[in-house]
């Protein structure tokens, strides 16, 4: 079809060149009562899902070795209760999990610390990173997975449940993760095609049947309040996106913020006959001068004072991706991020689209803020 | 939107209360040289993720517990290197694994036995079920789980890597699985969007990183050549349908075949010219005569003789989905089952559209056989 060539597999045959670090093991997490041993040689054990809520949807049987003792023997038999997997506006008390994905192409130590300063018992946390295979893509692996060797060895209430990096098989369509140039227009459809792909490798293979919420958060987020998850999920809402503002240092040369992300906004009339004119591989980009589209852009509905109400909460059409929670189901529904022009939109405001034709809908918190790295 | 009220969620609240059956545990996978107590202690194990296709990307860390000698120590920290996840036209040789999905509402034991008796090695299968929450539902599980049992304490060749059975949350929109009721024209749309959800469902949560081929393999196909994945993969295409046929008795009182399945087709322009008519809503459904597609079908192409060529293959714009090969990678860029109109397509044949537009092509083979319960 129309996709650039730039944004194919380079190597069909390959998709995953995937690092996956996996911190801890399933291993006796069904015999909170036994020795270790015992658990071999159990022929079925009952166990609560709920208590457990990442554990795999699909462990391998153990092929027979005869250097392990006994398990030549049938594998033990694991039930799964998953009735109590729940979305509620009490995840904490309800113990919903939640699988953070961030598509990562530079480590920023910030991203790293905000991370591990969320309130949300980390127990229940999932990370799942996507990262491009180009010699930056390498330099975030290495800085990333010593973050975490850090982490999961410090103390035991920061450590998270598990940690999944894949590596990417195809090349980004531009190479550099300079700001100008990643955010000119004409590179937009490829880049954002390409951030589509990765984000639905990402979500297509971390995605459980136990996972409760999805936390997308981009890797340059350094700034979020601790209490992110518990805010955000009080909502009780199928897709749900804060404001995601820059801080920096203004004219007066005095600390300042400032909008950053455009993705999320309410359509409007000229949008939508500027859509309805358009032939079918056209898309709609936000925030730039020369594609007027008067939609209303939640990034300039923001209350900004100190008395702001945080909790206001808008409907949206589109949403950005920096930072979103999304109800799983909404996900395992087929919301996807689409790299095609998807009712004229892609990506991040694909997915609100296709969120809403599943039947689900889309909201914004306009005096919620998150912060982007200034680069 | 424009959903039909029975297919929305009934209790949004909870997605998937499923029970998941998995067979086998992760255990000591990682450790094929020593004892399983060592294991607990290894600080860092490389492992050759080739070797251990099916290990699950989240496995959670293990709490600390008293009970458990050494656990509350840092977990072990595991690399899978995933370089070795091919798929290619020979899968055996290169040890790819492959997740066999199935919406099941019927347990049929024909399906099972087929199953069975495939000669791809087990040790590489995945087998993923999602179950209506209905009567039939349950009594399907049952079944299912008595099949189950039985196989996997049978001898170790025929056991599967493992099982994930999920329930589905919302209900069937036709309660009757009677076959003239189900495919009245007018049940279609409902039918085929709850199907898609139960399809997004399973896929969403049980693909993982190490997942070479997606085999979709409806609960009614209850023979197809043993040598089924070998037979499709060599091929090696994205998206690849076998011709779905069904065995019947026929006036003469002989045994005789009929097609079964014609949603695998190449478009034709009376096709597209309806289409262009239509409304953003309306479906063009295959194999009603009051809607005359004049589309290429698979079915009606098919050389029955004995001595066809079995390896012939033809281009397609839409697929069935009763028996379906999918390379992973395919699924991972984001290609699922719209639930929705796609381009006036739902579910599988939506499902080939879509991949088509993220740059894979749909082959089938007109003259390799499956074979459809005959109700």
């Amino acid at each position: 079809m129309a996709l650039p060539r730039s944004i194919r597999r380079t190597n069909p045959i390959t998709l995953v060149l995937a690092a996956v670090l996996s911190f801890g093991f399933l291993v006796f997490l069904f015999a909170p009562s036994s020795n270790p041993g015992a658990v071999l040689n159990a022929k079925r054990k009952i166990a609560n899902a709920a208590a457990h809520p990442l554990s795999p949807p699909t462990a391998p049987f153990v092929k027979p070795d005869a250097s392990l003792n006994g398990l030549s023997k049938p594998p033990p038999v694991v039930h799964y209760h998953l009735n109590n997997v729940t979305t509620t506006a009490d995840p904490v008390g309800n113990q919903e999990t939640v699988l953070i994905l961030t598509p990562l192409a530079r480590f920023y130590q910030g991203y790293w610390n905000n991370l591990l300063a969320l309130s949300y018992p980390h127990s229940l946390i999932a990370l799942g990173f996507i990262i491009p295979k180009t010699k930056e893509g390498n330099a975030a692996t290495v800085a990333l997975q010593a973050a975490i060797a850090t982490t999961q060895q410090g103390p035991e209430g920061k450590r998270f449940a598990s940690v999944t990096i894949l590596r990417q098989d195809f090349d980004p369509p531009i190479s550099s993760q300079d700001e100008s140039e990643r955010h000119k227009k004409d590179n937009q459809k490829a880049r954002r095609a390409a951030m589509s792909r990765a984000r639905n490798s990402l979500l297509f293979t971390t995605l459980g049947p136990s996972t409760s919420w999805v936390l997308w958060l981009d890797a340059d987020i350094i700034e979020t309040p601790p209490t992110l998850i518990q805010d955000l999920a009080f909502h009780d809402k199928p897709v749900l996106v804060p404001n995601c503002f820059q801080r920096f240092t203004n004219e007066e040369n005095k600390p300042d913020t400032r909008p950053y992300d455009y993705n999320s906004w309410q359509d409007s009339q000229v949008a939508a006959d500027m859509a309805r004119d358009m032939g079918p591989e056209e898309i709609i980009f936000e925030g730039y001068a020369d594609i007027a589209t008067y939609r209303t852009l939640m990034a300039m509905t923001a209350d900004r004072s100190e008395s702001r109400n945080q909790q206001a909460i808008i409907p949206l059409d589109g949403v950005g991706g920096t930072a979103l929670l999304v109800k799983a189901e909404v996900h395992r529904d087929g919301a996807m991020f689409p790299p095609f022009p998807f009712y004229h939109l892609i990506e991040t405001e694909g997915f609100a689209k296709m969120a809403r034709r599943l039947g689900w809908g889309c909201f914004g918190l306009p005096n919620y803020f998150v912060y982007h790295y200034n680069e």
